[in-house]
C-alpha cells in the first residue's frame, strides 16, 4: 500500500473548483466532481433531527437511484433551516448541472457548507455551473478541494494506492471543517472517490465502518452539525476482482480506515484555536461502542479539554468524566495514565477492567482562542 | 409564604463551622449541621458512575436507618478517587463525631468538596469536631455555610415560612458549588432543613420531583461532579398537620421548589468567568423530560455559549444544538426566539410544536475567563 499526502483523482474522476460569488471574499465556492462512468456511492450523513436540504435531496436520490456521475459541492452557505426554499434550491443546482452534464439529475448528489439559515444564491451558482463544467479536468482536483473549504488553515487530502490481484486500485480523499470549531461554518464534508470495481453492499458496509472508527472519533466541542455527510463515489473503472463482502473486503476496509483516519485527524488538528491534538485510549471495555463512548465522555468534557491547554495534569478530572458516561465502571477497576503535557500530542490511556474491547478518540484541547473565534459576529 | 434572602435555621436545628486546616489558606473547612431531635432525611446523589466515599457511606446509612440528627461537610477535599482509605475516612469522621455528640455514627451523613484523588486528612477533621460539637448555635448557620464553600464568589442561602394549617412551617437552604466551573473544586452541594411534619414517602417524592425542576435544569459546561448531593433533613418540631402525598402536598412541594430552584439559579450565577445567566424555555413537547432534553441539548452547546458572550444572534446555532438532542422534530415545527443580547440575563424561547410539556434549563455563557481558570494548576 503507497499513501499520497496529496489528491491524485483515480481513473475516470474529473474535478474543478470556481469562485462563483457565494463567498463575498471572490476566494473558491463551488466545487465539481465528476465520473465519466456511473459510479456506486455510499453515503454517511449527520444523525442530527434537523438536516439541511442537501442532505434530503441525496437522500431521495439514494432511494431511487443506483448510479451516480457528480457531486456538487458550495461553502458559504450551508442551506439549511430554509423551509421548502432550501430544498427547492437544491434540486434547482441539481437540475441545472444535469443538464450541463448531460445526465439525469438523480445521478447528482449535492453538498453545502456555510451559514445556517440564509437562503442559498441560487443564481451564483447557476452562473457558476457551465464554467465548472468547461473546467473540468484530473488537476481541477487542487481547485475543488479549495472550493470546499470554509476557515480551513489547510486542505485536507490523502491517496491510497493497494494492489488488489495485480490491480492497482486508487482510493482518494478530500475534506473539510474544523470540527463545529469555526463560527457559523462548522460543517465536516468528506469525498472519497475509487477506480475499485466493488459490491454496493461491501461499499456500504465498508464505509459505514470506516466512518465509524474515524469521523465518529474525533470531537471537538461535541457539537453535531447539519450538515455533515461523507460521499464516496466507486466507478470501478480499475477493473480489478471485483471487492465483496467476503473477498478481499479486508484489504480494501484497511485501506479505506486509513483514508478516513487520516483525514479526521487533520480535521482535529485544523481545529481553530486549538493547542494540542489528544488521543484518548479506552481499553478493557465489553465493548468497541462501550469504550468509544466513556472516551468520547472524557473528550468532551470542557474541564479535561482547559486542563490540558493549562498543561494540568489532573486526572480527578478524566476520573470524573469517564464516570459521567454513564457505563457501570468500578473504582478499582479504573486506571488511567496521563502522558506528558508538555508537548504538542498528548495520550491518554484510561483502562476499566470489564472486558477486551478497545477505542481511540481525538480530540483538541480548550482554549481562550476558540471562544474568541466563535464570539466573533462574522 | 414569606422569603428571605438568609438562612434562618427551623427549630431545633444548629449549626456551626471551623477551621480546621484543610484548607491551607485558614478559611473555614468544616461544617456541622445537627438536628435535637432525630429527623427523617431524602436525599437526592449524583449519578455519576464514579461517586465519592461521603455519598457510599451515606447510602449505606440510608439503607439501615430511618432516623439522622447530623450532616458534616468538609471543603477542599472531595475525598473521591481514594480506594478503601476514602470509605475508611468518611466511617472515620462520623465515628468521631457520633461520640462527640454521643448518638449512633448511622445517624450521621457527610459530604465532601474540593479535590479528587488526595486521601482526606483525617487527623485535621478529627481534632476540628469537638470544636465544632462545643460551639452549635442557632446563629452557626453563618459560620457553616461558609465553610461549605470553595471557589464560591458568594454564600447561597434562602429561608420560606409557610403555613400549614395554623402552624408555620420554615424551610432553609443552604448550597455551594459554581457549577463544575471551579478548576479542582468542582461539586454542588445543598444541604436543606426543614421542622416540618411531613411523612417519610412525601419527603422522598418532594425532593425528588423539586430537585428535578432546580438543580437537574441547571448546567454550566455538562460535567457531572462525582459528590454531587442535595441531602434534606426534617425533624417534625413544628407540630404541623403531618404533610402526606395526598395532604397539604402540592403547598409543602411549591415551597421546596422554590428553594431548591432558588439556590440553582445562585449557582449558575456564581459561575466564574460566567457574563450572562441564559434561560432556555421549551415548549410544546411532548414531556418535561423531552423538552427538558432538548432545552440541555442547547444549554450545553459551546457553540451557543460562545455565540450569546460575543451577543452574535447566531439562531442556527440554536436550531442545530436542538437538533443534536435526539428529539425527533420538524423543521417547519421549530420556533426559536432570542431575546436582547445585550443583557445580563438572556431568554431564549424554543418551541417544537410537539404536545404541551415545557422546561425551563438555565445556564451561562462560555467566556475566556472560563478557561483563564480552569486551565491554572491550583
Amino acid at each position: 500500500m503507497k499513501i499520497y499526502k496529496k489528491a491524485i483523482l483515480p481513473q475516470g474522476f474529473l474535478a474543478n473548483g470556481v469562485a462563483s460569488g457565494i463567498k463575498k471574499t471572490g476566494k473558491l465556492d463551488l466545487a465539481l466532481f465528476y465520473s465519466k462512468e456511473p459510479a456506486k456511492a455510499a453515503c454517511e450523513f449527520t444523525t442530527n433531527k434537523i438536516q439541511a436540504a442537501p442532505i434530503e435531496l441525496n437522500k431521495r436520490h439514494l432511494k431511487y437511484n443506483r448510479h451516480f456521475q457528480a457531486v456538487i459541492v458550495n461553502s458559504g452557505n450551508a442551506n439549511c433551516f430554509n423551509g421548502k426554499s432550501g430544498l427547492k434550491d437544491a434540486q434547482g443546482a441539481a437540475q441545472k448541472l444535469a443538464k450541463n452534464l448531460n445526465i439525469n439529475k438523480e445521478a447528482i448528489l449535492v453538498a453545502s457548507t456555510g451559514i445556517i439559515g440564509s437562503r442559498l444564491p441560487l443564481f451564483k451558482i447557476n452562473q457558476g455551473i457551465p464554467l465548472l463544467v468547461k473546467g473540468l479536468s484530473k488537476e481541477g482536483i487542487h481547485k475543488a478541494k479549495r472550493a470546499i473549504m470554509t476557515t480551513d488553515k489547510f486542505t485536507k487530502e490523502i491517496t491510497l494506492k493497494l494492489k488488489i490481484n495485480s490491480q492497482t486500485v486508487t482510493i482518494c480523499g478530500l475534506a473539510k471543517g474544523s470540527g463545529m470549531i469555526a463560527p457559523h461554518m462548522a460543517t465536516m464534508l468528506c469525498f472519497i472517490f475509487t477506480d475499485a470495481d466493488i459490491a454496493q453492499g461491501a461499499l456500504n458496509k465498508a464505509l459505514r465502518i470506516a466512518v465509524d472508527k474515524s469521523f465518529n472519533c474525533i470531537t471537538v466541542d461535541g457539537c453535531m452539525s447539519t450538515n455533515d455527510s461523507v460521499i464516496f463515489l466507486a466507478n470501478g473503472l480499475c477493473g480489478n476482482d471485483t471487492v465483496e463482502t467476503n473477498k478481499h473486503f479486508s484489504l480494501f476496509l484497511g485501506a479505506l480506515n486509513k483514508v478516513c483516519l487520516e483525514l479526521a485527524k487533520m480535521i482535529v488538528k485544523d481545529g481553530e484555536g486549538a493547542s494540542k491534538f489528544i488521543q484518548i485510549k479506552v481499553k478493557k471495555a465489553k465493548s468497541f461502542s462501550e469504550a468509544k463512548r466513556v472516551a468520547l465522555s472524557i473528550a468532551n468534557s470542557n474541564l479535561f479539554k482547559t486542563a490540558i491547554y493549562g498543561e494540568n495534569p489532573n486526572f480527578g478530572r478524566v476520573v470524573a468524566a469517564a464516570g459521567a458516561s454513564g457505563t457501570n465502571m468500578q473504582e478499582k477497576d479504573l486506571k488511567v495514565k496521563v502522558g506528558p503535557l508538555n508537548k504538542k500530542e498528548i495520550n491518554i490511556d484510561v483502562s476499566i477492567n470489564r472486558g477486551h474491547a478497545s477505542a481511540v478518540v481525538y480530540t483538541s484541547d480548550l482554549t481562550p482562542e476558540y471562544i474568541k473565534i466563535n464570539a466573533a459576529y462574522s
